[in-house]
């Protein structure tokens, strides 16, 4: 192992220009922009590293998958994908966005955290293993898309009818961080997330205000609808929204109270006086890692500009997001909440469905939990901190639940690596660090099937 | 007053030739625009006419006011205002708003129906009766405000400053108008109006949506205090809110009864398949004149743009407007609001007032009603429609209330007059019977102190 170490340390930087030629070709998949040329360049690249692949069709941007034999009947898959976020605000960037640049030994460009550094550190860590030993101890399977960053709308049924092609022992998923500490996180699953847009409509079109006595107006009906689905304690009253959730283990619970507070900052940075419900401590990160959310992203109606003016709206509209939790269903979630509004008088306000995933977890019993835990002490020195889940959203039941895997984050990120904003960036150990991480990991995935 | 009314046959052409000369000065009061230049012009037009008069500072812009002394003890104030509203959009007009023009009978230009039409009117009127007997039946004073278009935000100051100068027998309202059968309508009274914006506030900024379930929502907290406010039947829950709500008086209800319905025209242009908790017949017209409204003129929090964004907003604004009713106070309405909520929770929530009017009626069993009624049938030749309110605002409080006047509309428009709308226009026949409907009115009111 010490040779295929040796290996990453005396190579990593023809991985990172790699980086910087995969960041140069920009994908942008909100925008539609560069998505074939960046699955073409991908699939050579992985080429050049010994792992043969192919680009698969889906209904949306093209799959690159790529698959190595390795030493052991065990294998890994990588989830990985090629899009990245847009570059805008372009003029907040300290370097154009699609000019990768090195500066105080740091890479900065959009997609070298989310998701392109984590790719070829990938590649090289098996690279090592190829070019040490001759092939790597566990065969690896790489699932890249291109439409992560748009809700990954065509992944559950691409992963639905490829369960062979997939099927794996456990899954890395597309990247992971390190705390300011420097611990790595090793997060163990992802919310799901239902994405809709409430619309209510009146008169045909806008009308004077003095009509208020007798013309309907959307924006309260709007108001009353939304209003009806949690009240002012944060409880959901949609009926049996809370029926699917699942407790979490002992062990999750643990992990929680294990993990570190950054409470009193982020009340700070906020600018917050307390937190919903007044919540701190346990409470606090309990509620935040393990409770759903019924969330208003956006409301509008009627005349919002400056002054005044008295004007009765035709049409009002709400953007929710709902976060999921295990066992919730993000399409049993949009029918409960159609029979809310429809048992409550609200059948005129129509429903507009634009995202939807569901949740999962990986238990911290799961025998590649521990592996994970090992390799993360030998790479990192220190403890890493397991967290159950995270609070933000991912295709994660794809993997979790359709292909039965357990599925840990590892990566080569750090708290300010600015993931979808300006002046995104990794530091280079945190890349070396990646790399041997992967290769650690993947050593002692040869022992899972033991 | 056959004399007079010939005089007015033989001469109201000048007058309209004043009215076009008047309105070639744009007078925009939200741009500020050509307000001094206006009041010079009137003020000399005013001379002209043989109505002595002088421009009087305010805090905002200025007021012209005039007087001339007449045969009897009575006197008749006229309110106007030389301010008009901006014309956009001009692509929507026929001819250029500021450049008055006359076809198919009609005279078309910003401000020649609200509210320039109807000063000449009056001025001609007084001329009439000046040239063929020396002076007028009655005493007459204007009070012609350049801000009405703006909320007449300084009027009521300077009406209550100066009760000597204004002081009168009755008031004769800005303008009026005859419905598509020709009859006069004759309305005696406004709504008052109590504009607010709300404002809640979070975080220091907006943050990513899965921290809803920590981070206090303010698009939340607006809805839920603006559901407080009003309950899904319609019911205002301010209390207090209706405490000073006078009931009409039977007078009142009867000509309610007597006006014409205009139910089903309303809902077709309209799109409506109901009224607000379905009303209909003199139960709509009850409803939409007597009653006061709580509606939302807009509302605005987070992202509304196209497609989903996952985001918890740091603001949440919405605009209300309270329409009011006898004797109910914006002041003590606004009061009311801020307790009301307090007492539930959202002493967060603040609240920013924008423009407040009070309301008033003129009771129908006041003699100067009789008067103009009997003017009304004498120069349309038909019965005219009462109108105990308007469920429109404007600034007549200070009339009604504070000067004690009896105060009825009467002026030139139709109602195809669009005010405040591209193409604003009056019929040349409207405007003569305008004149003389003037003429009878301050003939008859000779008799008012008898």
């Amino acid at each position: 192992m010490n040779r295929v170490l040796d290996y990453i340390d005396s190579h990593w930087q023809e991985a990172l220009a790699d980086v910087m030629r995969l960041c140069r070709q920009p994908s942008i998949s909100a925008q539609g922009v560069g998505l074939e040329e960046t699955a073409e360049l991908l699939a050579q690249m992985m080429a050049e590293y010994g792992v043969p692949c192919q680009i698969l069709p889906s209904k949306g941007y093209p799959v690159v998958y790529g698959e190595l034999r390795g030493d052991s009947p065990t294998t890994i898959l990588f989830y990985n994908h090629y899009d990245v976020q847009p570059p805008e605000p372009v003029e907040l960037w300290s370097s154009p966005p699609f000019e990768p640049t090195v500066s105080e030994a740091k890479l900065r460009g959009r997609g070298v955290s989310d998701n392109k550094g984590n790719i070829v550190a990938r590649l090289l860590a098996i690279k090592a293993f190829s070019q040490v030993r001759g092939r790597p101890p566990v065969s690896v399977k790489f699932l890249i898309e291109g439409e992560e960053e748009i809700g990954s709308l065509n992944l559950p049924a691409f992963v639905a009818q490829n369960r062979q092609l997939l099927a794996a022992d456990a899954c890395i998923w597309e990247g992971g961080e390190v705390n300011w500490k420097g611990q790595p996180l090793i997060t163990l699953g992802l919310k799901g997330i239902l994405y809709v847009e409430l619309e209510a409509r009146g008169a045909q079109r806008d009308v004077h205000s003095s009509m208020a006595t007798i013309v309907p107006n959307p924006a309260w009906r709007l108001v009353w609808a939304l209003a009806s689905l949690k009240d002012w304690e944060e409880n959901i009253l949609i009926p049996g929204f809370y029926d699917e959730v699942q407790a979490p283990t002992e062990q999750e619970i643990e992990a929680v109270q294990a993990m570190p507070s950054e409470e009193e900052e982020l009340k700070q940075g906020l600018g917050l006086e307390h937190f919903v419900k007044g919540v701190s401590g346990f409470e606090l990160k309990y509620r935040h890692l393990f409770q759903p959310t019924c969330n208003i992203c956006g409301i509008a109606a009627g005349y919002t500009g400056a002054g005044s003016k008295t004007v009765l709206p035709c049409q009002a509209k709400a953007k929710l997001d709902f976060r999921l939790v295990p066992k919730q269903r993000s399409e049993d979630i949009l029918n409960k909440l159609r029979q809310h509004l429809d048992s409550h008088g609200f059948s005129d306000i129509t429903i507009e469905f634009t995202e939807a995933e569901d949740p999962a977890r990986t238990p911290l019993s799961s025998p590649f939990v521990a592996i994970v835990c090992d390799a993360a002490r030998e790479v990192y020195g220190t403890e890493p901190v397991i967290v159950p889940t995270s609070a933000g959203t991912g295709p994660i039941a794809s993997f979790t639940e359709t292909l039965g895997l357990p599925t840990a984050h590892a990566g080569v990120e750090y708290p300010d690596s600015r993931a979808h904003a300006p002046d995104e960036n990794i530091r280079l150990e945190d890349f070396i660090k990646g790399i041997k991480y992967i290769a650690a990991i993947l050593e002692r995935c040869s022992k899972l099937k033991a």
